[in-house]
């Protein structure tokens, strides 16, 4: 058993060689909040090791953004500061790489905050800067988690910050002899779940289960992938640890049905509990939740796009995330616990060359546009997953949360 | 007596009323390290609560420095990222203010690093901007400390935080029933023994005693000043809580002879003791310290003013700082324990329009121009400090550590 010290600078090279996979000569813009600080300093030092020009860690704290949205005049509740949208322009112009760390501290921080100012207190400006950066592979990235006491008691009840890293360290496969080996491995099983579906071109997606009737049309232009990306200058990047999903970019014009949300989800710090959406159309024309309603409700009305379909992913029981049987309060974690989809913007990445597209030709051919994109948990033994042909044929996909497609002739490690 | 929150809280108060004196509207920048995150919350909530549009924290860390330090390229030690550029930009451009947080939790985490490195890895650019902003009065500021267990424990030899808080409260003159008075009355004072130095227009200062022959000319169109600015906006604020000094810019052609630092300073995280410097025709032509001495070269090596005096304080031994007895290990309070000067940049708000000279103007009139600004404290019981006047008369100012001149028919209160 590795030490606290070791561990953490295990974590930290997998953070920067296999997750950002950062490269020689790169600037490297690093986001935490300050309860991450330790795991901030180990990935800076292992990003300098692994060649770093320079290494910019942008520490943000909850409280002084919870004091923001409470006290600051109604029409700043959205400013965003030049120097931000510089600091991630300037990393993109230069082809740099980001880590993002997660893990919060106080996931019930903003609970007694007005939802409404809550919600306008984003600076969209700002996600559209790098939602578009994204778009176009300029960057490689990752987001990785960081245990901290207050997280750990949210999840438990009780500070248990050693339980966390255990279940944690199971997720992002730092429990494997050799890490970086065991990630290779994963994310090519992945990749072949990916192309099994890309061989099908199903026509839509059909979820069944309690509360749950829904469909969702497939763009036959899309294709299925897993969460490793490659940037345009060649870069390959594993954008999430953990990841389990493979995922695609929907029809944003062809959702219909309703919803509901199998696992609680954070917006900016406010728990939404209980979600249900009902789609028409592909719009959102109801959602309702038992705790932050307002949050949602309001981000929702963030823009045009933001009440529309960007994403459908699909996780199985094999799921190391989903089989800790815990829920993170982190979508990070709990988007790979189970199926989801995302509200807001689409990944450009599985649909080829719409990065190119302005956002009305986006709109027009259903790729949808959106400074928002907010992954929400629809999966689950009790969810029957079905994919759709073109003659309204179905091929079961997931029944008690086991993946039922494989493309003939390949064997798959569990 | 006062609950910590309460206490915190007063502070904070002080630091956003008396010393940045925020005014609605105005967006306000804080600078903290990770371990002064509730002061800088606590000053968050003040700064709204008197008006704030925007207020911007920038946490940063020693740890992520010293790995910088440590293991970037030789050839981006230097880096400064135009993020930060374009954060002090447009604060100024609008005319905002700044609280910046002092108090380091680990005075000698950089003890052990490369001291050449470190004193190279400095952004120049940044600290130039911000001094160009101060010499044109374009935002209002403070600096401030704040208490932490490291510091105290660099302190006291055991992380007494109350005991630090005890102190720094006196210094700060947070032990007043009324703080906002007790600082009004007593920058009125520093700003009467201002005056009566005025009065004299000395042209040199002498500072006699063990290891220790300095003359330092001044130039006869600077006043002397208490460190309450007003900026061109009429925005009055007090630049450093605490004070105790009156301060003037030399004549940077005119210093000659030995001075012996009386008290440790530290230059970005590096402690350098018992340091002796030799000026000869104002310029330092020997640097020699028991601690730190690499730093302190490369530091005067920053640019061609760094070897040059931007300013010359004097402070009795009615000092709150003084009289606590401590060395704390900060500049803000150690400059404010006795008398001191310092290497670089003038404060041009002493000469009056010098902040419209080119640096080269600037240079062949006596008022230093450079990227750095570092004080060192050359007082205590020991030194005599002379005033000189133009026939070589001289008049004692003190004598230990008691302030001799004062203006006739002014009473002044101790």
């Amino acid at each position: 058993m590795r030490s606290g010290g070791e561990r953490l600078e295990a974590y930290a090279r997998l953070a920067v060689r296999i997750g950002a996979n950062v490269q020689p000569g790169q600037l490297v813009g690093v986001s935490a909040h300050l309860e991450h600080a330790p795991f901030a300093r180990a990935i800076t030092r292992e990003a300098y090791a692994a060649g770093a020009e320079y290494v910019d860690v942008l520490f943000t704290d909850q409280h002084v953004r919870k004091a923001h949205i409470e006290l600051a005049a109604e029409s700043k509740l959205g400013y965003t500061p030049s120097w931000l949208l510089e600091r991630t322009d300037a990393i993109g112009r230069v082809r740099g790489a980001w880590i993002s760390i997660t893990g919060t501290a106080e996931p019930d921080l903003f609970a007694d905050l007005d939802g409404g100012r809550a919600g306008r207190a984003r600076m969209l400006e700002l996600s559209r800067l790098m939602l578009d950066q994204t778009d176009q592979a300029l960057v490689n990235w990752t987001v990785v988690a960081f245990p901290n006491e207050g997280w750990a008691n949210a999840m438990f009840g009780e500070p248990d910050v050693e339980r966390l890293w255990g279940a944690l360290s199971h997720t992002v496969r730092l429990d494997e002899p050799d890490p970086i080996a065991a990630w290779s491995e994963h994310t090519e099983r992945l990749e072949r779940r990916a192309a099994s579906l890309n061989e099908r071109r199903f026509d839509a997606l059909r979820y069944r289960g309690p509360g749950t009737d829904l469909t969702v049309g497939l763009l036959p232009e899309a294709d299925w992938m897993a969460a490793v990306d490659t940037t345009i200058g060649g870069i390959r990047h594993v954008a999430n640890m953990p990841t389990e999903e493979v995922y695609t970019t929907p029809d944003a014009r062809r959702t219909e049905g309703v919803v509901r949300s199998t696992r609680p989800l954070v917006i900016g710090g406010t728990v939404i509990r209980d979600l249900e959406i009902e789609f028409r159309r592909g719009r959102v024309v109801e959602a309702r939740a038992s705790t932050g309603q307002e949050m949602i409700r309001t981000h929702i009305d963030s823009d045009d796009g933001a009440r529309r379909l960007g994403e459908v992913a699909l996780v199985d029981g094999t799921s190391r995330v989903g089989r800790t049987g815990l829920t993170f309060f982190d979508t990070l974690f709990d988007e790979n616990t189970t199926c989801h989809i995302a509200l807001g913007g689409a990944i450009t990445q599985a649909v080829p060359r719409s990065e190119t597209w302005s956002p009305e030709e986006r709109s027009a051919r259903g790729v949808n546009y959106s400074s928002i994109h907010t992954d929400f948990m629809i999966g689950g033994p009790e969810i029957e997953v079905d994919g759709l042909t073109a003659d309204a044929g179905a091929v079961p996909l997931l029944r008690d949360d086991v993946w039922l497609l494989e493309p003939a002739g390949i064997t798959v490690a569990d």
